[in-house]
């Protein structure tokens, strides 16, 4: 490491320059050639930020809830990253901002960095953008990042499984949610939060959520018994606990040594998923659109299925075909 | 095509013998191996079904509604499939059935096949596998095939994505739905459903759709204005009038030519899942999982970053390395 020449945008990004970092999230979002370059250069400068996801159904609050959590955490004397994630419709590529505009009171902070990021189409894209600008801001000093999803769908779930400490966020009353709940996000919740508690109702939520975590058995073996916090974002209520239960979540990890296998599974999966884009960009780069259109053409004419004709594109850029050579 | 020797198991499958179709779709299920010569050789006897997807919310009674629908395509002489499809959390593997089990009323008709699959940790995987099964009952005979979800998430949309039509089944007073419509949900629909149309707000909820649906320019330049039925589907009220548009959208397709270019995207994206999954096995075969472990722990140690490390296994696999090859 002591030989490394850093690119000049590297020195001023590790110096604290925000508008360098800002630069590093452009070429991320833009994904710009060499980007890359310039992180594998701030990858070995992380590993300081404790990253947090914010996940849950859309409606449930999570946008003011994230803003009043940065403001507790600046309260406290860290620096914050937040990283709002916007699904995009697979059509029109257009981003729903939503309420993000109330994170605007935060945006005169030179301690906080806020950005909100679309798929434009691409999820396996996203989740490999959204690593990249978590490792400029941990590169770059901040203490907690934030990675916020607008709905809690199985890409979002993906997304926010990159971070340290997932927060799965219900509101009082929330009836069908409870099956979405059931359905995967349970699972991934290191702290559940009942936003909204002023509202009736959300003592039962709560009484619900810790019955459905009793029934998890896996999750008593790891040993952390997963808080459920009220809060009402609005006015600031239960938010000091709540950031209390981060805090007390990263210790957690750290000492049970649970960081570094969930470490080792993000990096096994960010690895996995620039794998993927290797290839895309291997057949983009083998197959011309003509071939692609009359392979598509005799697949639709069933004249040729379609694993044949995947096949003779793995031939073509060296990966076995998945028929093992039958034809 | 005239000089094919068919397998034997396809023979039978195609001759309409109901325990072939189910012995293929299990081997599917289990991704035996030469599952893919037999579904090589259906998919040239395919391409006279309507495949039909059902996706929305948990609670807006989807289950009851495919079954009111099978109902109904079988008064009108239809034979008809349903695959149902459970997503399973990323940890248990397991699957919610739910409500399924009402469909059991269906289970005694020989003209009906119902067959639930669960994505056992690999979402990729489970979208291949339901375009297969779709693919056996399709050279099966069956007239009209339904794929359900339980959810609505990214995932599922991905799923539904494969059928010619889809349904959006919403109920009245969404609410916060409107949102998760807005982020997706809404571009795919070809045929919305307020479902439970008996309860208070049903005409607010459609009007609402209404007036979304009117704001989506591109699909108006396609020229196929998206009904929204009220169904309640307990009573079996507007399932005929769902049944009339479900046609009526397949005689559209045909006849605008929509259905060439849909049929096209679908086989472009089955390819390249299928070259996806054609990666990982060659992966798996390539890198031991000791030099997985290595390249994981120096990744998390900050020794080596993750682009580089995915660039040493790209380049054993014989894929181009995402750095361009710097080192």
């Amino acid at each position: 490491m002591a030989a490394t020449t850093y690119l000049p945008i590297v020195e001023r990004l590790l110096a604290g320059d925000r508008r360098a970092l800002a630069r590093v999230v452009t070429l991320i979002e833009n994904n710009a050639p060499d980007t890359r370059r310039i992180l594998a250069q701030l990858h070995a400068h992380g590993g300081r930020a404790h990253v947090v996801g914010f996940t849950g159904s859309p409606g449930a609050g999570k946008s003011t809830l994230v803003t009043a959590t940065a403001r507790e955490l600046r309260k406290r004397g860290q620096r914050v990253g937040i990283v709002a994630i916007d699904p995009s419709s697979p059509f029109t590529g257009g981003a729903i901002l939503g309420d993000r505009i109330r994170m605007m009171e935060l945006a005169g902070d030179p301690n906080v960095f806020i950005r909100s990021m679309a798929s434009r189409g691409s999820l396996g894209g996203l989740a490999v953008a959204t690593r990249d600008v978590v490792r400029a801001l941990d590169a770059g000093g901040f203490d907690t990042i934030i990675i916020e999803t607008v709905g809690a769908g199985q890409a979002e779930v993906e997304i926010v499984r990159a971070a340290q400490t997932v927060v799965v966020v219900t509101v009082p009353g929330m009836g069908d949610d409870i099956q979405a709940i059931k359905a995967g996000i349970l699972e991934i919740a290191d702290v559940f939060v009942v936003n909204k508690a002023d509202r009736p109702g959300a003592d039962q939520t709560a009484a619900e959520l810790r019955m459905l975590m009793s029934l998890d058995e896996r999750r008593k073996e790891r040993g952390w018994r997963v808080p459920i916090v009220k809060t009402s974002a609005a006015s600031g209520e239960g938010v000091p606990e709540l950031v209390d239960k981060l805090a007390e979540h990263i210790a957690w990890l750290r000492e049970s040594g649970q960081l570094a296998s969930r470490s080792g599974r993000q990096a096994r999966s960010e690895m996995l998923a620039l794998l993927h884009q290797a290839l895309l960009a291997k057949i983009e780069a083998t197959v011309s659109p003509d071939e692609w259109q009359q392979l598509i053409d005799e697949v639709v004419d069933r004249q040729r299925d379609p694993y044949t004709a995947a096949d003779e594109i793995a031939r073509r850029i060296g990966l076995a075909p998945s028929l093992g050579g039958w034809e």
